[in-house]
């Protein structure tokens, strides 16, 4: 049953030597690995506005220059990193940056910020779409939460078919989201032009301030504002997305990754610049709790206000019920769940170079059926489905969570480039070549330098928002890895071969555990003389007395060809007994090898377990821990076993397995 | 930890030969076996009151017949169940009667009421208890659920401590309430002779009818009159107790038995008319919803009423701060924990019977550490923990889902006895004999026939109010316990040995499992190697080419003698391509026996299992659904291991146990 559902979600397996890799044309890499830096100008505006309309309306003159910090900030990073993807071209981004330059401590630490980051792509990417198709829909607004899990889902089932599917169709949406806004943004501006300027539908709404938000001045105003340029900064997120893509770019790599990365850089710029205007042009308020807009219709406590991007194209196309708006809605929904959709590619890699590094379960490195690390898809699934159930699927709370780990990575990262430059400039010799280093340096300091300073500024102003989930989350990941990848070396260290070869037991006793004569007791027998070992044994415990002595009478009348030793067991512990008598044998014959036989059912049916085997189990697990002990398990089929086997087996042939 | 906690909680083991029967006199017998009947006279007043003045208080006048009733019938059970103690000494109960003359389904049916029955009597029986605390300590009703759980926690861990702690001393409370109830009835008719009668706290309250309850006529009132004797019909649980203790009584049991079940009779219709007799001449007032209640003074959401008993503790003995209340009130919660003491004994004991018939898991006839039935004592607690949590502690919701397993059980066993002295009659020849089994049928038939009739008006009126949930249980159940039965007689039929003996296997093919070269592997190959095997093969399962391609090098460099298989899966399944070879090898060598050794890590701690041995975990599981085929796990002790262990052996060793 769960064989075949498997089957109907993931597919049929797929071979090793499907996986091959395809090459990238820079106009279809754009799409692929862009969509997510390129989706968060969904989200960004609307952010900025909300912090800051916190104190009402009078505080949105700062909109602008936040706006403008966002994207000189925008710009640093975009060159910073095509320093990386030039110097870096095997894709390891931002980890193998910092791993290469500051030590593996340093590289864990970007790890665990981008195993944090994936996980809130995820969160963050689906909740915004989910936002932004009520906009369209309002009706929907009570299927919030199942619109949102169905959607990671549906992810998750499409990422656990695997990576080829997930590949080139991906680039469409990207391009039409681009289309669709950089045109909302023209049209709007050609319409002021023309003296016909749009006006938002909450364009006439006021606000009512928060508590403690009015006339703010000096240090408090400062806060607020630097509150505000932190929630813009979720315009950033995504941007390394390039430099972990770049092994997909055809030659010259490091080259054509930097030329996309330019070409993203500068279409986000426009997008996000050109939104942030259009909203404060035609007027657009959108505040943290809608029940403080004055002029709301509806139900304030229940009904969702439209995002900004709803409300622009609203505005600028002719209402909620033009085809445009419904265009797009659409695109930024989707733009949003393929960003989400990146994370699916890029979390389970990573996980499985930190499991190759030993850093995590070995699991995660092993792929799937289809050639997906199916673990790692799972289990980003699972976190990420989590968050947005415990926040409601609400963008606002989530986004608080997100900037923190993207703006760590973003600093180490480019901390690491300094000293590669540092490392390069000691050997390089040719003076041009020192020019262009000299200049990437000052680039990546400079990058470091702003970048360090914003994830100051987001970890002050955020940290009681729900960022302080963050602070603790990274060096919790950070500890336990180190403990994994501590156990792990000191395992491989225990376990390297000794020289010398194999030294072979002097001799063989076996034991073999009898509760009744019967079927499976016999079989073990013989199975145990067959290995011709150099005693036999065979070892029942005495719990009740008139039990052994009918178990004497049968051997007797069975004619077993080997003694029976009773041990007494007057506290009825068959595990403890059975234990002290091997622990004597073993002291007796330190030298020798204990071999212990269980025979044990084999049933077909869940509930029949509970009926048998319980004792047999418990002291498998026991003898285990004993040295000089193999412990084998002689299992007979009871007849309900055949009728599952029969079944895993007709369907592993009809799935193609080889069982 | 968790053995030293069993420690503390349970005691040292006990060994078999502590495990004698104690003789116990009627004296001591009565109030052993009879403080769950004689317990119930607690309530059963007061659940008659509570449904007649659903229709305010102008029902009441249909009490003292109700109550006559409920003694007619209590007599009639008590006259009847002495037949059963004479006919059956062996205990077995209505268990056995209906066993033995209906058949193994009647019985099966009884064992299932009574299953059901044990567990309602400890919850009943504590939520009284714990209310009857409560109205001397009404201060205490915020803590209910917890008072609750807390008395069902120490009845488990006193009955783990084992059987002979439970016996004797509990001969004290019950004396003490019967001298206190019979008391208190004695004061309060003296008090009203001389002209002084008590009057209840709630005599001057009114109480407003429920809706649909106003001036019932006709078919309405009777249904009304005989939910009431429904509810009353609570005095008569655990009135087979003794039935089930017979052969603790001195010689001659079955006459022994049959006396102290007068006596048991006697007291409780003294008790339970005396109860009801006072209760109404003193005007007690006791409704389903306090808030019905006119004049009830506190907060009737939240305040609870006071119980019957201690409305006439109070009334009789001036007040509910006299010494004598206070004495009324333990005596009688301190019986009732007792009596739920007594299911704490017959559960197991019934489980146990039913587990050596094969109708239960086998585990419910293993004794513990201390002779009890520890496996049925943490069933019964845990069923019972839920229905009190279920029921918010309420009696009068619980004790809906009572009396129905109760006159099931009742009804069956009397028409067994009908059949038993039909049978007894057709061989008997002594006329004076013949005479007394003809009364004795008389008396078993009436039995039948009345409590047949109570048991479908019972499960009429109840039905709706809770009782449909035990018409649930006991049929699934009955299946269950059928299903088990089927299993155990199917997997016994299976094994019975062939006449023949023990047929070795022709040859013996030895395949050690390799996923890297480490001293794990080595061990495993020279373990198999020790055992002389026809063939031996080294079989690893290629999933990526460079791991492979390193393992034949170190094997080379190692000189292992054993030649490596390399099964290719493109598919990337271990556990499959295992199979499949063995299958493969199967076929080719049907007569043949394959043992597979898979090296296996052994960690001590229980994250390091997430990290380990997952796949090998899941190939046993697989590999024992194949027919010739053993499994023998070669465990490597990692170091981490050896701490587990010494700390288990230590505390083994300060436990006192062999191991």
């Amino acid at each position: 049953m769960l064989e075949l559902m498997k089957r109907l979600v993931v597919g049929r397996p797929l071979s090793n030597d499907r996986l091959g890799e395809q090459l990238l044309p820079k106009r279809i890499a754009l799409p692929v690995f862009a969509s997510d830096p390129l989706s968060s100008v969904a989200y960004a505006t609307q952010e900025i506005m909300l912090v800051l309309t916190l104190g009402g309306l009078s505080y949105l003159y700062l909109a602008p220059w936040i706006g403008l910090a966002v994207i000189v900030l925008l710009a640093v990073v975009v060159m910073s990193y095509r320093q990386v993807v030039r110097a870096y071209p095997s894709g390891g981004g931002s980890y193998e940056v910092a791993t290469t330059n500051l030590g593996a401590s340093a590289g864990l630490v970007v790890a665990a910020a981008l195993l944090v980051d994936y996980v809130m792509t995820v969160a963050v990417s689906v909740a915004a779409g989910v936002d932004n198709i009520i906009s369209a829909f309002p009706q929907l607004n009570p299927w919030r939460m199942l619109i949102n899990l169905g959607f990671v889902a549906v992810l998750t089932a499409m990422n656990l078919r695997g990576v080829r599917e997930s590949g080139r169709i991906f680039a469409v949406p990207t391009y039409l989201f681009v289309l669709g806004v950089l045109g909302l943004i023209a049209t709007g501006f050609i319409k002021m032009i023309f003296g016909d300027a749009p006006v938002a539908e909450s364009a006439g709404w006021r606000v009512t301030p928060e508590p403690g938000h009015v006339g703010l001045t000096g240090l408090a105003l400062m806060f607020l504002a630097l509150r505000a340029f932190s929630s813009g900064c979720t315009a950033l997120t995504g941007a390394e997305a390039i430099s972990n893509g770049v092994p997909a770019f055809r030659a010259p790599k490091g080259d054509n990754a930097a030329r996309t990365m330019a070409a993203m850089g500068i279409l986000s710029i426009t997008m996000f610049g050109g939104i942030t205007a259009l909203a404060l042009l035609s007027h657009v308020r959108y505040v943290e709790n809608t029940c403080d807009l004055v002029g709301f219709l509806g139900n304030c406590a229940t009904d969702p206000q439209r995002t900004v991007i709803a409300q622009l194209a609203a505005a600028v196309f002719g209402g909620t019920d033009s085809p445009m708006f419904f265009y797009i809605q659409s695109a930024t929904a989707l733009i949003l769940i393929l960003a989400a959709n990146t994370a699916f590619n890029g979390f389970p890699l990573l996980g499985s170079i930190l499991a190759k590094h030993r850093y995590l379960p070995r699991q995660l490195h092993s792929r799937g059926d289809r050639l997906a690390f199916s673990n790692g898809i799972v289990l980003l699934a699972l976190v990420a489905a989590a968050l947005i159930y415990a926040y409601k699927g609400s963008v606002t709370s989530l986004i608080q969570l997100y900037i923190l780990g993207v703006f760590t990575s973003f600093t180490l990262s480019q901390v690491g480039m300094v000293r590669h430059w540092n490392r390069h400039l000691r050997t390089e010799r040719d003076p041009a070549a020192r020019r262009r280093m000299h200049r990437a340096r000052w680039i990546n300091a400079f990058g470091a330098c702003f970048t360090g300073l914003v994830l100051i500024i987001v970890t002050i102003t955020k940290f009681t928002h729900g960022a302080y989930l963050v602070v603790i989350a990274m060096p919790v990941l950070f500890v336990m890895m180190r403990a994994i990848r501590r156990h792990y070396d000191g395992v491989t260290a225990e376990l390297v071969p000794e020289p010398g070869g194999m030294v072979l037991p002097s001799r063989i006793h076996a034991v073999v555990l009898v509760s009744r004569l019967h079927r499976p007791t016999i079989r073990a027998l013989a199975y145990a003389r067959a290995t011709r070992p150099d005693t036999l044994t065979a070892l029942t415990v005495a719990i009740a007395p008139e039990e052994v002595r009918q178990l004497e009478r049968e051997w007797d009348e069975h004619d077993i060809p080997v003694s029976l030793t009773i041990v007494d067991s007057p506290y009825r512990d068959i595990t403890g007994s059975v234990l002290s008598y091997i622990a004597g044998l073993h002291r007796e014959h330190p030298r020798d090898l204990i071999v212990v036989y269980i025979p044990e059912y084999v049933v077909g049916r869940w509930w029949e377990h509970l009926l048998h085997n319980q004792s047999a189990l418990r002291l498998k697990a026991r003898l285990l821990f004993q040295r000089g002990v193999m412990v084998t398990s002689v299992p007979w089929q009871l007849e309900s076993s055949h009728a599952d086997q029969e079944r895993a087996q007709d369907l592993g042939a009809s799935a193609g397995l080889t069982g």
